[in-house]
């Protein structure tokens, strides 16, 4: 059923990587076609014709419908091949998983995202992903960092209380929360050893074979 | 059913407004419970106890537990309720739904937001909402215009292709949008005149009752 499906990626790309780990944990196989951010492929008229955003990951379905942003796919996904939920089972669980895997990309995933982005030399003038440029502010770079810092710390917290972020069960917001603190590093962050849940937590998720995804 | 349901909410709170609309669409009527933002209620403990997150809404079950954020408490209403569906009856409309009221938020609510939060002299030290407190971009605020005025744009090209905002029917992510522009006020942006079919979806999705709530 899932090698109807085309997943527009990029190795590199840690919203390519959420979709892919998801992929993995279902076991669904998708014909993955790679995008070449740095040549600039996803502004290229052949790609924004599948996704006018012009940002990766986009999933192209049998009839053609392309579905961009993580956490669409993910519905998608989780809707059409239910087995082995990621996003809840019950009203409330999928309530609840929406909630933490929103508070892992809006705290933590997006700030990491708005310091490279407002960091990099190489990404002046495209401050924000997609169709229009942005100019670099570089006051947020630093607010970014402290952002991350406090994202750490909230889902220390959380993990003190819970086995994973969304509560009692691996979720999609574990995957959120793991690729956005993969990702911190290229801000030069990483988990302070005091907080000791959230370093157990990462351990037991990145053993999980899906994470090389 | 939904009369053992309590919504903490604040009326001018725009994101309370997407949840108050979201209900009235489905016809339920959870016990309101309004939170004085001016007074800063949502930093009371009393309020911290519910919503770790101190924002509005937060949604909270019959058993106690609270959901905040207002895809998650969408997500949860339409799993709980789900008669009338506003996040699509198919796995590929719901992903198509995430897909087009995520757009709405983070290309036009969010922006907004960000303007505002920036530019209020009563918001000094608290330019983003939450648990941790931040100072004003100034640059922010010029740069959230921007990025609304190119959300409207965005937009009524969107709708000169389809009749509601994720395709053919009434969905959350015209809720979304709608209370995106009514908040835009607060930056003295409306709808540019030459959008005439943002105007025109504008004209047919106040009309509904539900947009009174």
């Amino acid at each position: 059923m899932s090698d109807t499906l085309k997943l527009y990626h990029a190795a590199n790309s840690p919203n390519s990587r959420r979709v892919r780990i998801f992929l993995a944990e279902k076991g669904l196989k998708p014909t993955l076609i790679s995008v070449d951010l740095g040549a600039g492929e996803q502004h290229s008229e052949a790609y924004k014709a599948i996704n006018p955003g012009r940002v990766v990951p986009a999933l192209v379905l049998e009839d053609g419908t392309a579905i961009g942003e993580v956490p669409a796919i993910m519905r998608y996904l989780d809707e059409a091949f239910p087995e082995t939920p990621l996003l809840g089972a019950t009203p409330k669980d999928k309530g609840l998983v929406v909630m933490w895997e929103r508070f892992a990309e809006l705290e933590g995933f997006a700030p990491v995202m708005e310091g490279v982005r407002n960091k990099a030399e190489r990404l002046k003038g495209r401050a924000i992903a997609g169709p229009h440029g942005y100019e670099q502010i570089p006051g947020l770079v630093d607010r970014s960092m402290l952002r991350v810092k406090n994202f750490l710390t909230d889902l220390n917290e959380r993990l003190e209380q819970v086995p994973f972020v969304a509560g009692e069960r691996f979720s999609a917001a574990d995957i959120t929360a793991l690729v956005t603190i993969d990702f911190a590093k290229a801000l030069d962050i990483s988990i302070p050893a005091e907080h000791r849940a959230l370093m157990r937590w990462k351990d037991v998720v990145s053993a999980r074979p899906s994470t090389n995804a």
